[in-house]
């Protein structure tokens, strides 16, 4: 089975997280200074991001950016 | 003291962990499929890369996306 793209798992995971900080869309956009409509984008992973875009999206959620690629590959792991 | 931008700090990292495996730029590049001037100015810090990028970079140093930026923030901490 081909692997998921990076994109797609992370913007999984970003969701997951964001829902479990009991942020909507909104709150947690305006947390990482990004627009709404983008981090839709992320979480659907219809869009590349940069790794100065995953350190926003991490700090948003209180983790570094390698806590986040932790939590990414034990996810795959799963 | 202002932290340095994270492009400048991985690409130092990426720098020192290409010459401990002894590669020069080509054959790094050659590993990553990517161009070596692309290696160049990751290396110096001048270019934005993505998580799919640098997750080129961290496998042909045969490491994983949470690898290279446990080793990041440990070089953050030295």
């Amino acid at each position: 089975m081909e692997e998921e793209p990076l994109a797609k798992r992370l913007g999984r995971l970003i969701r997951r997280l964001r829902l479990e900080e009991g942020l909507s869309q909104e709150e947690f956009a305006e947390r990482c200074g990004l627009h709404r409509t983008y981090i839709g984008f992320i979480e659907r992973g219809e869009k590349t991001i940069t790794i100065e875009t995953a350190s926003k999206l991490a700090q948003a959620l209180g983790l570094s950016l390698a806590q986040l690629f932790i939590a990414l590959e034990s996810l795959d792991s799963d």
